[in-house]
């Protein structure tokens, strides 16, 4: 209620007023959401060094690692736009469609498990799933290690990342690589820095959307460090969207805990950088973000919002545009004589 | 014939008869070869400046140009691997495969002219080809310019590197920005380094390979700054080789002519990099290149070159390849509501 008032008095009021009601939209929001930690999180089992983030890297872009030498992480999680793909489902091998919307690569260290449903515990293990999944990279862990292993600037890359391991060039050295390299591409976005105190971080509308953001509901699923990605909820928990968004056939959670209260839920999406990210939900079928966060009221929380509350939503939601780290290019090692060739057939 | 007996008597030579050695080395080379220009080379009617490159390298990453959302420039010139796609030729809209091998961007501007046939131009008449063409790209200048138009931060691009222009979003700007941008991309290579004077820049099989590059008759047609790339010949001169690498169906740059004598000549090749840019040919049917320089010396010189001399040719090739420029991956504009949506399906 307090923060209703404070809410609907922001517009007319001086600056210290101002300054006292940012601080208290400050705090409400400090007990929900967390500023983007400076540094990335230690990992259990893989400890991150410079010599791992860059073979990790050299992984990430490497489109060798697919059965067809077309895809790379990169090609559905592109740096460049969002670390998504901007497509309903990505497009993979043999032009075939995947099942789900591509999530973003970015700040995904800070989600409680990867995929939509998921599924893979940590970074690691998600990494190796589009690698193998037919409709996406189509190859075979045997015939990545011969690929890696057929190259001597990969040999040596593995030998300086993983110096202790006597079995190097394996399957899951290279998911931690790609897990290392993952937890550098983190975008601190203008609403950590008004959380760490930069009351001048938000414009009033994006404040106005912060606190319809937490008054409304939403932050009862989006919140944590990724405003979002850290818990599981039905879609559809007061009313089911229609098919279209919610098809029949996907129930989510359900087919990785076969339990029948898992059925259509999904990971809360982390809605850092939603506003490159679109098109939205698991199918991908919502382009125009303001239509999603009035799906979200209506479908999570029975609310309707009006016009400008979803605008204000909107504008909270561009302050977690962040920035993203500066990457350069890798150089990768050429094929050589005992490369596998690509092979774009389906099988 | 000096450079037989030069060429024979290096490895049994004292370290002061090598740097004479080096010195005629160097001079013979110099006659043929020209090391890659420390700057871009200016471009007629396309100024460059630092606002161009910039957005030329956003388009060059975005694989919005495309109709599918899928492929980007970079995709089949991947700055990754050698400025290419690795594959036989490279598959794009709806895995449809083009007609021809990928060639390197690195230091394409200074070819004389683009594509396998030469039928561009230059690098901004290039850039329009696979933009459109139905098994790559897919798209249309105006869906392409549509789509430009959408997104601010383009508008905001354009505007910056064509001032002048009354019409500045426009699909000859698109191609003049990406012309700008990959006249960055050239790979200053150890050959460099030794025709500026550097006689440990080269190893002694990589200097042996080099005196039989110009002894044989190589460097007739494969000479200048990229080693290649500035004139046309035809393949299998000697000797037609097999229908595999030279298929009766493509008849190269009679294409483009009309003329008889046209029929089955090719651009030679630019060799810069030729170490990273396997598969080989038009056809990309070779993935060896000792085997394709076995090929070359026979079909086009009626050569037949021993073991050791077709590696030390490889080794001189080698030392073609170069160091790309640090590109760091652009952030790109967001969709907007009005941006056409990716289309997948072939028409």
């Amino acid at each position: 209620m307090l923060r209703v008032l404070l809410t609907a008095s922001l517009a007319a009021m001086s600056s210290a007023a101002f300054a006292a009601d940012d601080t208290a939209l400050r705090e409400e929001a400090l007990g929900i959401f967390e500023p983007l930690p400076k540094t990335a999180p230690e990992l259990p089992g893989n400890k991150i060094t410079p010599e791992k983030i860059e073979l990790g890297k050299m992984l990430f872009f490497d489109p060798r690692l697919s059965a067809s030498g077309v895809f790379s992480c990169y090609s559905c999680h592109n740096l460049a736009t969002g670390g998504d793909d901007n497509l309903e489902t990505s497009i993979g091998h043999g032009w075939q469609k995947g099942p789900r919307n591509s999530p973003t690569v970015f700040n995904s260290v800070f989600n409680i498990a990867q995929f939509w449903d998921g599924r893979a515990e940590d970074l690691k293990e998600q990494a190796k799933g589009p690698i193998q999944a037919s409709v996406e990279m189509a190859n075979t862990p045997d015939q990545v290690i011969a690929t890696l292993n057929s190259m001597p600037g990969y040999v040596d890359g593995f030998g300086k990342a993983f110096p202790d391991d006597s079995d190097k060039v394996s399957f899951d050295n290279l998911a931690k690589a790609i897990e290392a390299f993952e937890t550098t591409l983190n975008t601190p976005a203008p609403f950590d820095a008004f959380l760490e105190g930069d009351d001048d971080a938000l414009t009033s509308d994006q404040k106005l959307g912060l606190a319809l953001f937490m008054d409304k509901g939403c932050a009862a699923c989006h919140s944590g460090v990724n405003v979002g990605g850290n818990g599981y909820y039905p879609f559809g928990l007061i009313e089911k969207p229609g098919a279209e968004i919610l098809p029949e056939g996907d129930k989510g959670r359900f087919e990785v805990t076969q339990t029948v209260d898992d059925s259509y839920v999904f990971r809360a999406s982390p809605l850092r950088n939603v506003a490159l990210t679109a098109p939205y939900f698991h199918t991908g079928k919502v382009w125009n973000l303001k239509t999603a966060v009035q799906i979200m009221a209506d479908s999570q929380l029975g609310e309707e919002l009006t016009d400008t509350e979803a605008d204000q939503i909107v504008a909270f939601l561009e302050s977690l545009t962040g920035t993203p780290p500066a990457v350069t290019v890798p150089v990768l090692p050429s094929e050589t004589g005992t490369t596998p060739r690509p092979d774009g057939n389906i099988r």
